[in-house]
Order: C-alpha cells, then structure tokens, then sequence
C-alpha cells in the first residue's frame, strides 16, 4: 500500500511537472486572422452562404450552407507548437466519415514552395481543445487551417507559443472556380477536410476551388440556381448529377445549365456526369439508377457540345474510379483512394479547358 | 389541419405498404457458417487468440485481441438481398477511423473469379440491423463478410431473403502467414475492415495474412513473442516497430527474431521497419522518433542479412506512402490511398520471397 502510495504520488509530481513545462499557448481569435473559402459574404463567417437571404431556399440546402466544407483559415506564424480550440455542432458522426474530417480541422504548411500536411485536430466532444502540431522548425510558417467538412463550427482560435506572432495572410488561390455539386464535392468520406477533392484541385492548381457540396441535396432546384446565378466566380463546375433521378435531370439540367449561361455570359461551364457507385456493381437497381442518370444528362450536354454551344464543356468520368472496386468506403462515396483517382483524372481536363481562359 | 391529418396518415399507410412489400429476413447465426481469421482456436468465435492461455500478457495486448480485426464470415447463398444484425462494444469511435470500419461489416462477392466489394453494414448504436447489399442478380454468391477491425463483436447475423439458401464454405486463402504489427497492421484509418492491408493482402495473392495488429501495442514483450511461437504459420511477418522507441528496439527486435527462429525453423521471416510518419516531415521530434527507430531495426536486420541468416529477410518501406504526403489520415496512420501505396510495394516484395517456399 505505500508503495501504491509513493507510486502514485511520484506519478502526479511528475505529470504535474511535465506539464510545467509546456507554456501555455497564447489564443487568437480565428476572426482576427484570414477566414476564406465563402463563396459569397456572410454575416457568420463559418458559414457558405447567408441563407436567410434565400427564403425559397429547401430547408436542407439551408442547413447544409451553415457547414464550413472548404472554409480555410489563413495565417502566418513563428510558433513552434500550434494548438486550436473550436466547437462544432452535437450531430452524430456520419458513419462513413472520419470524425476527423467530420468535425476536426486539417493544418497545411507551405515546405520547400508547396502546401503541404502538416496534423490534424482530433474532435473530443462539442468543443475541443487539441494540439496540431508540435516541435517545428524555427522560422516563418504560412498556414492553412482547413475546418470540418460536415458540421457546422464555431469560436475557432489559434493557440501560439507565448512570445510568437500570428498574422492574417491573403487565401493564396487565386481566380473563383465555383463546384456546385454533392456529398462527393462537399467531401464525405474524405479522411480528412483538406482531402475533399475541391481542396486538393486547389492545392493542384493554384486556383481557388470553391465548395458548394451539398450532400444529398444537389438537385438543380430553382431556389438554389437562383443562389448560383448571384455567385460571382470566374468559372462554373456542376458535379450535381449523383443526387437526381433520370427523371430530374432530364426536367432540370438543360434549365440550370441555360440560367447559369445567361447570368455569367464568357464564363466557362464544365458539366460533369455522375461517377460510378462501386455498389452499382452488385446491385443491379443502385446500378441501373447511374447508368439513367448519366444517359439522362449525356443527351443533353452532348447535344449542347454537338451545337457548340459556347463555354460550355462537358467532362465523362467514366473509369475515374480505377478497376478494381476498392476506391469507396461504402460503395457511394470515394475514399481517399477513389478520391485521388478521381482529382488525377479530372484535374488535368479542366485546367486544360481553365488555361483558355484565365491567362 | 384536416389536410396535415391527411398526409401524414397517408403518409404511414404508404410506409406500411412500402414495407410490407420488402418479406422479412430469415437470420442465420454466424456460428452457423464459418468464422475464419481466427490466428489460433479460440473459445469466443470472435477473438482472436484466448487470452486466458497467457496470464503474463499486458492487459491492453489482451484487449486488443478481442477486437475482430482480420474475422471474415464465409459462406454461399442464392439470396437477392442480404442483411446483418450484430452487436459491437459501447467504446468511443476513434477520431481516425469511420465508425464502418471501426463497429461495422464489410462485404465481399465473388464475381468473375476475384472478390470483388459488395457492400458495408452501418453500424448504429450498440446493436444493428442493417442492409448490407439489395436487388443482386439471380444465382449463387460466395460471400466474404469482414467484422469490425476495430471492436469486440458478438451475436452476429446474416439475413437472406425468405427460401433462399445459406451455406458455411471454406475459408478461400491459403496457408498462414502470421503479420505482428501495430495499428497499420490493425488497419486504423482504412476506410472499411476489407481494406486493412492484411486484408487486401490476402484477397491479391490468395494467401492467408492473419491480422495480428496490436493497435499502439506491438511492443515485443516476451509474453507476447511466447504466444507468437505457440501460433503454427508458413511465415511471419514482424511490421512492429512503430510501437516502440529505437531503445526498446536495440533491447528487443534481436530476442524477438532469434525467438521466432527457433520456435518455428524453416519458415521464413519478414521484417518491415517502420512507414514514414508523415507527421515527421514537419514535427522534427516525430521524424527523429521514426529515423531512430529505423536506425536500430536497420542495424540488427542488415546484420543479419549481412550474417546469411537462414529464412530471414528485411523489407525497408522507404519511400512505400509517395512523395506527396496526402496518404495519411493524421500524420501517423495510411489512409486508403496511403495503404493502397504500402501494398501495391510490398506485395510483390512478399509475393517474391514466399514462392520460395510456397510452391
């Protein structure tokens, strides 16, 4: 028993001296540093879009406005230990997400010119307190801190060393490249949030790959065309095939496709059809549903590419997966492998048809 | 009012007659077919090893062994649709891990020869009822079904449509060949059970990888190395050095291996030093970590390579995550793409030395 004892004691005088020794991380407020990645102004600044100014808006569109898919938080710094506290929403995790990418934050630093990993900030709870990274090199840092890809957030601040400087820095992607398109866009089951594939075209391509994922919801109603249409980007990605019937896309893609046309004149609109489900393989009805759905939407955008119909391009992505069915968590949504295969096809399609345009 | 009594009573009926269509699934126990995977007999079908057997063993290895990482159900049926109901332990999902391959299934099917992906089983809560794969195309299916890599399992049931049949059949991969690791062995962050790279090993060389992954615990205890020699395998591969410090691996890898050696002469020996962490490339106390432990494997392993040690070998995993540092969930563990990288390089490194004895 007094061993128990002496044991214990030692244990707490040198927990408590550990801990002594790693300063207390100074806190700055995420709102005083760059917050990037909306794609259009808004009130809070954690979210997309301010949806009260869409009142015909679907609810679910709303709410999935308020996730922060693709927002970025920019800084510079000399901190060798970077640490954040955030809150995020008290939904259930999606069981194809990571709650990383769910509801934790992804750190890039730029190394040697290219942005590049650097930790993650694992979620415990509604609000965390974690460590993203320790025992860096000295010097300055460029940061990107990207936020949760599927819930809403709140209160983000940055911890410092005591002593080191934090700064707001430029988003450093440049142009407005606008996806609109599902929970493929918006990021599930990427394992982390810099892992959505608007984000690694971005980090690709140096152009600003904006996310209006919207899981579940794509479905090329008016409100959110509407929406779109009030979206000033410099170049348009519809990705919003996976969550419509072949019914829906033939009563609604020609209809968005001519609104958005009409509204941005000179920009370029890249239509994209739906990606394999790797269940429609097995499931004869999952497989049935995509091969609609892109039959549906190749009728009209090959017809629109037939009557050169001006910037307008229209990209298949068939065999984006790979062959060998292991691309997807759950035969829906690409993972990480899926993901990268998908990014490595379609990436140098649009920056072919990007570089005609922005000079 | 009138009108929302309406709807949503017509509502209800149209959910029942949805249902009603949909005939309820005749369960069959798992217990019932076959539970494969196991490394050696066990009492609960679904542990790995009886940890009762080794009282000398650290109580997290023995935990850890009740998880079902590397447990396959194997069977056959003419079923159009499959079902599963289980129960998994009420533990906390880890940050970097879906909660699919954390606490769900994952199916397999044979389709022109291969195991092709079928579908997964969502947990929700503690127990589940879930659909793993509808609408299949007439016929007999070979079926594979994973368990959770990262739980303990019990009182697990497939579903078939009522009539069809549903048959244990043998376990497809052959021989044994024995992996020890760490949580990458495990498979934490694949993104389902069937991408645990043991997994995937055994599906691309129809071999037998068993999962002998001790997340955070591949510490080479003699306890541990004890149990080892009590596994009968065609091969061993010792991917455990991540867990410990390169002062832990001077003390112990030489033990562990010349241990092995003598318990089991003849077989062949593979050790795999550690996967970069891409953490390390900014945390310089993380990437001495890993260097130092390499260093230390490196030393003993290229001694005894050096030395002709009969049926030994050495795999260096330099360079197996790329070079673009996007194959991690959270700078420690491969994520899909990470892990489809490790295989795709030491699957035919593996392939290569087992042919000289597999033949």
């Amino acid at each position: 028993m007094k061993t128990l004892f002496k044991t214990v004691f030692v244990a707490i005088v040198f927990h408590y001296q550990v801990y002594a020794q790693v300063p207390k991380p100074v806190y700055t407020k995420a709102t005083d540093l760059t917050i990037a990645g909306d794609i259009m102004p808004t009130q809070n600044p954690y979210h997309r879009v301010d949806t009260v100014k869409y009142p015909a808006m679907p609810a679910v569109v709303k709410r999935l406005l308020t996730q922060s898919a693709g927002k970025v938080i920019c800084f510079t710094t000399n901190s060798k230990q970077l640490t954040a506290k955030w809150c995020s929403s008290g939904s259930k995790p999606y069981p194809n997400l990571t709650p990383i990418a769910n509801k934790g934050l992804d750190l890039y630093i730029k190394k040697d010119g290219k942005w590049q990993f650097a930790g993650v900030g694992r979620p415990d709870g509604q609000c965390t307190e974690a460590t993203l990274v320790s025992n860096m090199a000295d010097g300055e840092k460029e940061c990107l801190l990207y936020l949760p890809i599927y819930d809403e957030v709140g209160n983000v601040e940055i911890g410092t060393d005591a002593g080191a400087s934090i700064k707001p820095i430029p988003f450093p992607f440049q142009k407005r490249v606008l996806v609109y398109g599902s929970s493929i866009t918006q990021g599930a089951s990427a394992s982390r949030s810099g892992l959505a594939y608007p984000a690694r075209l971005s980090r690709l391509t140096g152009l600003n790959f904006m996310n209006l994922g919207l899981s579940g919801s794509a479905k090329m109603e008016p409100a959110v065309i509407a929406m779109i249409n009030d979206i000033q980007a410099d170049a348009y990605v519809l990705d919003c095939i996976p969550n419509s019937s072949d019914v829906v896309v033939k009563e609604r893609a020609l209809n968005m496709i001519n609104s958005i046309r009409a509204a941005h004149p000179g920009k370029p609109i890249i239509m994209v059809n739906s990606i394999t489900r790797e269940a429609g393989y097995i499931d004869t009805k999952v497989g049935n549903m995509v091969n609609a759905q892109n039959a549906a939407i190749d009728s009209i955008a090959k017809n629109l590419v037939k009557q050169h119909t001006k910037d307008f391009y229209y990209i298949d992505t068939k065999g984006f997966l790979g062959d060998d069915h292991e691309g997807s968590t759950d035969g829906i949504h690409p993972n990480d492998l899926g993901s990268y295969r998908f990014v490595e096809k379609i990436e140098p399609m649009i920056a072919d048809i990007l570089k005609k345009y922005f000079k």
